[in-house]
């Protein structure tokens, strides 16, 4: 296809723009280095051979097994793509988790049904094995003998770890274990690539040695015979169905008629279990907790990339589309120059880098506890686990919530699976219950809080982030001003306030006869509400002030767009809880009406550069695989090409006329 | 199959209720006599032949062709199903666009491809078509001789009528208009059933004639041969691709081809077009008004009944379901024992309740309003309007929310298409920008609040709807107390509060030199908040009016479970406007703790009840199409069934093995 011009608004836009969009690019990537880099990858899997799309019958149009199929296609092309490249170049950094993800988008549109292979499956065998285990196991995984996921849910159970039925029963007589799924609901459901891909998978199992039950430990289980794939004798194994979204992850079943392994199939590098059945205890139970708040960390920067995608489609379409006509004879503006949808836009835009920073940020923490971890001092691992968990829920609600509205910004072609938006959308929208449903983690953090509250009473904090507690303990009602740093200490006396609330009501619950249990039930929506504040001063603080750090290292004219996002998140949400400020600060309804007037005004010095943001982003037309949001903007002849492209559309009159509506047709002549 | 056993929870939670369950279905369905009737119609469809789905392999697998040539052929069977009812039977009420919608989704399973030809084509030839027009096309509309849809909305045209591209050119020589399409983006787009379904369509086009522009009428337009079915010389159709629900809507494409039709294809009830060209204006034009007021009627009463069929599975799902172990030795409790589960649940529920009657009171004013009209009085048109903008506009924003809390509620499962939550998400998302665009309608509405505002100034307001601008035009600040009068007292005053600030930010605006339309512009986030809250006072006054209302046409122990949902949903939303109330009222951080506590009080209230409430929706189970919600709670075993329906599980080993998989690991191995 030849190269089609750009769409005359687009370049009318790239010309107002105000800052270096390669500058801010690279600021995003973390380095021009990182820029490079991934633009080296996908550069290359763009290019590569039987990976294209542009003439196929798009996925959407096809049936769930064709596009199964079809992903496995892609998938193995890409893995031989990255295998190749691995020869050459040092892909420790390059090929990040991440990486691999994002440009698998491209190539796979949806989820790879490889995902939980080196997302879970490889890291699990990393982490949680034995030197001998890995030696054997790691280079077998890593070339794709073992095709692998990692099995942990239960039909009948998700989150609650102990509530698994699925059992390991050590038999020394044989050395093995038999691995058994006694009831329908002890099925393991939903791991991706489980149902037709994978011929291994960690499965998580209750394990019994000499009688006791030691709780959950995790083995490697083959599941396929590597030859022919057949599942083997004991495994009952299939897919789960149709869903909201993932559609091409083959999540599936698994079912185990006492099916025996060898004893040194369980991981070993915590827990043990030696010949004769004897179990040796982990070393440190809480060593488990890495992994969960190392995927929870990176589901909150690849939010931030989500957002990223889908505020492209939705500024971009916005900039081309046209509508109404306020002012006679004048052309209908671009939808963009709507302040309403400058509201619905910026905000979105502004909340992917406020992700971005504050999961860098979030990082760096991680990194940082796990090195002392290393060492075994485990003192900051409660906070980061407490933190871990309330951004992951919060950042996931928020981010499902700012993918919608850009969606619905785009109207009715925002509905178009052809926009893309619904397959983002269904993918942002699974991260709120995976990897710890929200409510459940947002009770994890409370119960954090609930503890550092009792030592802010006793005017000291261990640890940093909630020190904030000590100082509103005693007035938690902030002197107003409209200043930033005004309003992240209003988010901070909010924070304190709900939880006090919160830690109040559980108290009186308690001297009122109640089990603790049962008070923390009667409190939990009070609890949660604690969370979500403490996520909030959480995230507004760490936003503005990375925010305004990263606008010292950069050019003034970039520093100046970046202050302009922080400014707007930081009023967004002031404006969003005026409610708890105006309990919990001195604030009026002449400051409240200043701020609205101020996001306004920046509303409009955003808009300019609107473009240049989402530009700046530097997601491929090949990644971002949408109708609206491509980089030259031919919305309308992109739709009408995608509609083509159906196969209802190859044939002028379908069958179920003659089968279906002559006949009908003809009955009412009659 | 043979009826299966009620799961144990269920059956526990029938005893617990307190109400008769057959009684508030009949309130809800209107009356014994309207339920008794919707069960005879669903029996009627359930027991036909050639429509039952149990043994087929589920929609959900099927390819995007496959899934509209099901959809005709079951949408053609229902069709003659109620063809032969209607010999024996009065169908006029029974047969109400609603029952038929409802029944439908048993047999389609979303959108049938008919859906237009009844919903919009048939109600526009009898609406807009003078006697003439109506005797000779509606017989065969109604008889489906005529396939119809109704095309207004373009590629690059929606909400804004006057930018319709397509023009309808009279040639006074042949006496016939000329049809075209003169760009792509004037191709229409999106009429559900235009695609391959119908044969023919009203088409809205500018009118020209002698030279002179109009504005847009309707046309009716064949497409297709009626014997043949093909696209007839002259026009394009097609269909537009796969969308993130409606996938078997059918929705399609046309563009003309200087294509001829004759003069009286014109529906000539209020404008026409005399042979030698001449124009006759309508006499009203805001008689076109009607049916889009009727639309967004009946969209409130739609979305009451989306909630009730999401809010069944949730419930229900929530009763069998249990999880966590916070006591030591208990057995996991229901999640529907979860205060926060509640939480999610429960205003679901009560939603469902006020968007019903205040729909159906809002249907009830619409009656008053076109018996107005037809006596020639228009004086509440713009009122109804400005009512029926904002309450589509906010319930169809809300209802979305619930939907999605519904799904959340059910973890992973309510991600399975099995659930059938993410159908139900589809079709409710929808609505918030079909038949109006959020944004644009809650603009109409603050044009109306406006000039309702201006009114209020000198004293006097015209309109009962708007009556409370004067009591909160000198004082907006209402003394609170903690009841549902001072509630709705507070929510008025916030909407005048709102009014007040937007229209000032308007006059301020256009005091620094604005034109008015930018300065409405610049002012337009504070409109639509303006907009929102008006429409907030009118949902919680009337829902709770209604709602007592009714409460005293029931037996007392159902009056009191009115009650309940009733105050739920009005402390509801006075807790998430809390900040809105602190500004406009002298409430306190004690009675915001108070109503918190009283909210918590409700939930526990609601508890023993939650499946007698929704098991009184009385959705059957062939109508629900839920694995999560049918009335006997078997969900695991369901899930199971449902997933080895699919085509995948069918074969061991998939051929993508054999294909992909295996080279890829032989590859590793060389």
């Amino acid at each position: 296809m030849a190269e089609k011009k750009v769409c005359e608004d687009l370049v009318k836009e790239r010309k107002k723009c105000t800052f270096n969009v390669e500058e801010l690019t690279r600021l995003i990537d973390g380095g021009e280095d990182k820029t490079m880099e991934r633009r080296e990858v996908e550069d290359m899997v763009i290019n590569a051979g039987g990976l294209s799309t542009k003439d196929e019958v798009p996925e959407e149009y096809l049936s769930h097994k064709e596009r199964y199929e079809n992903a496995i296609r892609k998938a193995s092309r890409l893995f031989e793509v990255f295998r190749e490249y691995a020869k050459t170049h040092d892909t420790t950094d390059a090929f990040s988790p991440t990486n691999k993800y994002r440009v698998s988008f491209g190539v796979v549109k949806d989820i790879s049904p490889f995902m939980l292979h080196m997302g879970m499956f490889v890291p699990t065998l990393m982490n949680q094995s034995d030197p001998d285990q890995v030696a054997e196991w790691l280079p077998k995984a890593l070339s794709m003998q073992y095709i692998g996921t990692y099995a942990q849910t239960e039909l009948g159970h998700g989150t609650f770890l102990r509530g698994l039925e699925t059992t390991a029963t050590y038999d020394p007589s044989t050395e093995e274990f038999v691995l058994n799924s006694p009831t329908l609901t002890s099925y393991k459901w939903w791991p991706g690539g489980l149902a037709h891909t994978a011929n291994h998978c960690v499965v998580v199992a209750q394990l019994y040695t000499k009688g006791v039950c030691h709780g959950v430990h995790p083995f490697l289980v083959q599941i396929r015979d590597l030859e022919t794939h057949m599942p083997l004798e004991g495994i009952k194994v299939g897919e789960i169905g149709p869903k909201l979204g993932f559609q091409t992850a083959n999540n599936g079943f698994l079912g185990f008629n006492h099916y025996r392994i060898p004893r040194r199939s369980m991981l070993m590098k915590n827990a043990q279990v030696l010949k004769d059945g004897t179990y040796i205890k982990s070393k440190n139970d809480k060593l488990t907790y890495g992994t969960m708040v190392f995927v929870r960390v990176l589901i909150v920067t690849d939010l931030a990339y989500e957002l990223s995608r889908a505020g492209t489609i939705a500024v971009r379409y916005s900039a081309v589309r046209h509508q109404s006509q306020p002012k006679p004879n004048e052309p209908e503006p671009q939808i963009l120059d709507y302040v309403t949808q400058q509201h619905k836009l910026f905000i979105g835009v502004a909340t992917s880098h406020a992700f971005r920073v504050t999961g860098n940020w979030l990082w760096n923490s991680y990194s940082k506890v796990i090195k002392d971890v290393s060492k075994g001092n485990m003192d900051q691992l409660p906070e980061l686990h407490a933190l871990a968990c309330c951004l992951k829920a919060v950042c996931s609600r928020d981010a499902a919530a700012r993918v919608e509205e850009f969606r619905l910004a785009c109207g009715g072609h925002g509905y178009m699976a052809s926009s893309n938006l619904p397959i983002i959308n269904g993918i942002v929208t699974a991260t709120i219950t995976y990897e710890g449903e929200f409510t459940v983690l947002m009770l994890q953090t409370a119960r954090f809080l609930v503890k550092a509250w009792k030592e802010a009473t006793t005017g000291k904090v261990k640890t940093p982030t909630v020190s904030y507690l000590v100082e509103f303990f005693k007035n938690d009602r902030v002197i107003w001003e409209n200043t930033p740093s005004t309003m992240i200490k209003g988010f901070q006396a909010i924070a304190a306030g709900k939880i006090r609330t919160a830690y109040e009501t559980l108290e009186k619950h308690v001297k009122s006869g109640m089990d603790y249990e049962d008070a923390w039930n009667s409190a939990s929506v009070q609890l949660v509400n604690a969370s979500e504040a403490h996520c909030r001063a959480i995230l507004t603080e760490i936003s503005w002030k990375e925010m305004v750090r990263l606008s010292t290292t950069v050019s003034p004219s970039l520093a100046q767009v970046l202050l302009q996002l922080a400014e707007l998140y930081l009023i967004y949400w002031t404006l969003e809880k005026r409610g708890d400020h105006l309990m919990y600060s001195t604030i009026t309804r002449d400051d409240i009406q200043k701020l609205q007037t101020r996001y306004e005004e920046l509303l409009a010095l955003i808009r300019p550069n609107a473009i240049g943001l989402v530009d700046a982003f530097d997601v491929r037309d090949e990644i971002l695989n949408s109708t609206l949001g491509a980089y030259d903007g031919r919305v309308y002849e992109r739709l009408m090409e995608e509609a083509l492209k159906s196969p209802l559309n190859a044939e002028p009159v379908n069958q179920s006329f003659h089968k279906y509506l002559k006949p009908l047709m003809l009955k009412a002549k009659l």
